[in-house]
């Protein structure tokens, strides 16, 4: 499997399935530490949102390559003196080999790294969340052994974390359940685009069940039910979310090897309680640490070191 | 002497006798250049209050170490999205390999090194600056070849700083004389803890007569009247801390020998008069040289890397 | 010839002819990778402005000098406390080895140096940008194959980057011809000594003139009219800027070799048209990219490097 140097990863499926589980592949032995790449790169990160574990992972797994990181906050940056984003990419390809950005707009990605020649990574859009979906999907191997015919079900939201989830489970052949309140829905056509790639091999399943949804799955996933700028609507979807939540009731639901993930952070009494992310079936510890070692690997593989 | 390999320092008084005297004495090694650890790990700042020197001596210690630094201001973390400090601690702990915290509370601290595997540094408290006592009893043993007997007052706010020099100078066998406005005295339990360390061999001296306490003093060390988070009461405190100013006059009832220390920043013509902080007995830019030396010594030390 | 080992660059007139075109040289075998010198040192960038080219320009290319950097924005630093500056240069002085500071007021820069034995780099002030016209000629040296006898025409504000550019484009020979409306030409000294440096061999033309200016010149450059902290006189300022605006019809005037140059951000619409920053002609990626080249080249001789 070649390296994927120069690649962008705006979605997740942007990787081929056999690319995905090169990646994970990659992972699992840089956590083992049997695979150590170097490479004397400096990563760009580009985040118009808050963040601790994209930006401490993506940080750290550049430092462990060996290479550098430079924050560019917005704040700090002429970003924030409406300079035309195509001129802020052309100038930056000059001086970084690599670049992550965090924006509310999938449509700033794309003209980023059509405006740039170096590697640009989504590291979390309004529409996917593709490095999120990456660590979801190597704990989830961690976890069982295998991948194929795992059933996940993601409750809450159908935001960008479920629509990578959606994608990347559908490529590695597990069953993918999302239950949402009616209006919260995926977007159709990431619901078509998981269906296609399944080919009816693996389910996707939408459905505002949250027990059906959970049903004999072995992995129950949750996030916050209010994203980074949506607070104010946090109050009136309480009520709405609130049979989403996953808590003991509905894990009782779910299959006896059954695990919880999150991608953090986690509001406890909302979408999680704390009896559920505390007991003996969280895994998001585990799954926040992969956030590191799957970037690292996406890392490698685009700057060329593996 | 071992290292401290995994060990916190969340109070000066986490360390042994021995384990400080072995501390000061690594630390001028590497001030002289003669002991160089290498270290490729990343220290994580995790920084709730503004900082110049706690800030830039930790990074560039960690920078010469071969190590590697990542700024965790709240204003850009989830911490400010009111994320738990268990849970922050628990995914730092899975990205970082050590943690430096400034915190306007030390029970946070407490909380953090409870959940995090890695050693954490109290980088200054509401109780404690055990990085700076390290730092100034590195100065003074520079600056008169012993620490023993050695007689330091300190003027001023029974603040972090005076606690941690309190303890620090019990364990090395220094005087330590607290002369302070009624109400402003260190904390009781402190200043039993240092003379329970002192066991008599030594002065502890809590006063309000800062002539008394001056008499004979080798060093003489103020901090600013009002610290972060108390500039609203800083009017209010100034006709009380007169009589403490490290002026001239001050200063000739000392010892002939003595120096002038303070940590920085320097209120010019409050705490301190112009004449002492530049005139020939000031230590203040070699005490804050020191800062990176002692932090050095430390993060090799709990790192695991001498 | 000898490296600046030491040396401040508060102006670009600090260097000497000689040691502007070594540096010019040394920038320019660093691009192609024929010269390679390594670092570790820890470089403070202290910036009172936004900035996106200046800080990640000068951070890789520290890091491709495998040096370190630490970002001492003053929101996060003990500057924003008032500090006096003296006291900041001192105790920086005793952590890093060099700094870059970009302040409104060229005195910090002089006051910072005086204090602080390391070296010193405008990284932007008031009064001059000696990095960004290190670029600007390199840019030129490539575009032409030499400096001498080629003219330079900027067109609006006689700020920071055209006094640079002056004293810059003196050292080296060329024509500069400086083209700004009634009140906003480049401060007189700067004329006079730019003026002195040439000698009366090459051409220094001040004038309101923009078509005169431009006639014949193998370079049209230019700023934004208003600056960061002058957006407030923007309004203002745009009718009587108008007329210096490098646009189709300007450009027609220039050389048939012309190229344009800009040091970003650009304001299409303002000082340049989309068709002129966007069009063959424009050199401004290759020019930004040169900040970068020019700045390792600079960092590697004061660090004595090379």
């Amino acid at each position: 499997m070649a390296a994927l140097t120069g690649r962008d990863l705006l979605s997740v499926a942007d990787l081929s399935i056999e690319e995905l589980h090169h990646l994970l592949d990659l992972a699992t032995q840089m956590k083992a530490g049997t695979l150590t790449p170097r490479c004397e790169k400096v990563l760009g990160l580009l985040f118009s949102k808050a963040s601790t574990r994209t930006r401490v992972s993506f940080t750290v797994a550049m430092y462990q390559l060996g290479g550098q990181v430079i924050d560019l906050n917005p704040n700090v940056t002429q970003v924030s003196r409406g300079e035309p984003l195509p001129d802020t990419a052309r100038v930056l390809d000059r001086y970084l080999d690599v670049v992550a950005i965090r924006t509310f707009d999938q449509a700033d990605l794309e003209t980023f790294a059509h405006y740039a020649e170096m590697p640009v990574i989504n590291a979390l859009s309004d529409r996917e969340h593709p490095c999120q979906a990456l660590a979801d999907i190597m704990t989830v191997g961690e976890c069982f052994g295998q991948l194929e015919d795992v059933t996940l079900t993601y409750l809450g939201d159908g935001n960008n974390v479920a629509h990578s989830l959606l994608l990347a489970g559908a490529m590695v052949g597990m069953n993918i359940r999302i239950a949402t309140p009616a209006q919260f829905e995926p977007a159709t056509e990431i619901v078509e685009q998981a269906q296609k790639i399944a080919k009816g091999k693996s389910e996707i399943l939408i459905t505002h069940d949250p027990i059906q949804a959970v049903k004999g799955a072995q992995v129950l996933y949750t996030d916050v039910w209010a994203s980074m700028g949506q607070e104010e609507e946090a109050r009136t979807r309480i009520p709405l979310f609130q049979p989403y939540q996953v808590n003991e009731d509905l894990f009782n639901h779910a299959d006896g090897s059954a695990i919880i993930l999150h991608c953090l952070p986690a509001h406890r009494g909302e979408e999680i309680t704390d009896g559920a992310i505390e007991g003996a079936a969280s895994r998001v510890w585990d799954q926040a640490e992969n956030r590191m070692h799957a970037q690292k690997a996406l890392l490698a593989s685009v700057l060329g070191a593996i």
